[in-house]
């Protein structure tokens, strides 16, 4: 059965990105530093259409996430940098260049219209109508294949709080952010997780969870 | 080489205790939840006294955290309930009645003094000028053993962010508590932890990490 479902690098003390997000440091202080193990590793770098890299444990983890995904959901802070407000006249293509790492139909919520935006085989849709109605696009686009909702924390937490979220891959970094977007702020104990697998890597812990109950 | 370590349960949104901690919830809302893996462990209910039990991962885990334990540290919040200020002359005497199962000199983080409890083979001792002077005390005291830190949350965070301890062992329990007290509050990037081992047991995720580096 086609999964909603996200993965995620997380730090220690549970950031996804940290302190003081800026247009040089997208990923806040020291946030860089928790895709490290991902950089490391070839399957993930021929996904950024770029060469070299290893292989370890968390090579299977990387394809697996990636696999059988139909569409994926982002927030505007995943797709552009902190600023906000409505687009302009020049606005923002994303963070990829002309040909963006997703190849699929990506849904990015914002709270301003704007047409969408097709980059090679990626189209962007803007939705300005919350999650749900996001939900049911990226659902219909997907068809069989599995809705990826790819962050940041602010979308998943909205994701795993509404109870729309099947199945969540944490990538644990050992590492201490002391600050920014925190993964599950505003989540709340009627969401129901159980542990679906571990996988013990170089630098990074993979914990996925199967989300049995919702609100 | 003797280390000052500490333990304890974290809820995947990394709270040790629950929100609203009162007299009948000193674990807080949920908090209970925390400990069922190992209330459920023959060998942790040997610690406490009790009987029955089974085995499983996480035995081992529990033998070897309680292992070559020469002291332990802890914050008033775990000795007595979540009133504060001064002893008075009818001091609580802790949640663990005649025959506490610690079995060792335990010091107890304080901003009020009190004169030494003894009960059965455990000796309270209040340590009322901070961490350090507690660490002195517990590292005399545990001779060639390792030094406990016993929690809550912000005594570890405490030994953590002052560059004191040299392991934590994290039980990672997939619930979201949504509040409580949490874990690594106040702990900066500059703290550097490296995983040790993973083991994955029924209802818990067993992380180790060691402290490579602190303030």
């Amino acid at each position: 059965m086609s999964k909603t479902r996200a993965y995620i690098s997380v730090s220690l003390d549970g950031y996804v990105a940290g302190p003081n997000e800026t247009m040089e440091e997208p990923l806040g202080e020291n946030g860089e530093r928790l895709h490290d193990w991902a950089v490391a590793l070839r399957s993930w770098r021929e996904l950024q259409g770029m060469e070299g890299g290893e292989e370890n444990a968390s090579s299977a983890v990387i394809a697996d996430d990636n696999a059988n995904v139909g569409a994926e959901i982002m927030g505007r802070g995943k797709f552009g940098p902190p600023s906000r407000g409505p687009w302009g006249d020049d606005p923002w293509l994303g963070w990829w260049g002309e040909d963006p790492p997703f190849h699929k139909p990506v849904f990015v919520l914002t709270h301003h219209a704007r047409e969408p935006l097709s980059l090679s085989d990626t189209t962007f849709t803007f939705v300005t109508d919350g999650i749900e109605a996001a939900h049911d696009l990226a659902r219909a686009a997907a068809g069989e294949k599995d809705v990826l909702i790819g962050g940041g924390a602010k979308t998943i937490n909205q994701f795993l709080a509404a109870g729309l979220l099947d199945e969540l891959d944490l990538h644990v970094v050992p590492i201490i952010l002391g600050g920014g977007a925190r993964l599950f702020d505003g989540v709340g104990p009627e969401v129901k997780l159980e542990l679906a697998r571990v996988i013990d890597a170089p630098g990074v812990t993979h914990l996925r969870y199967r989300v049995t109950a919702g609100r």
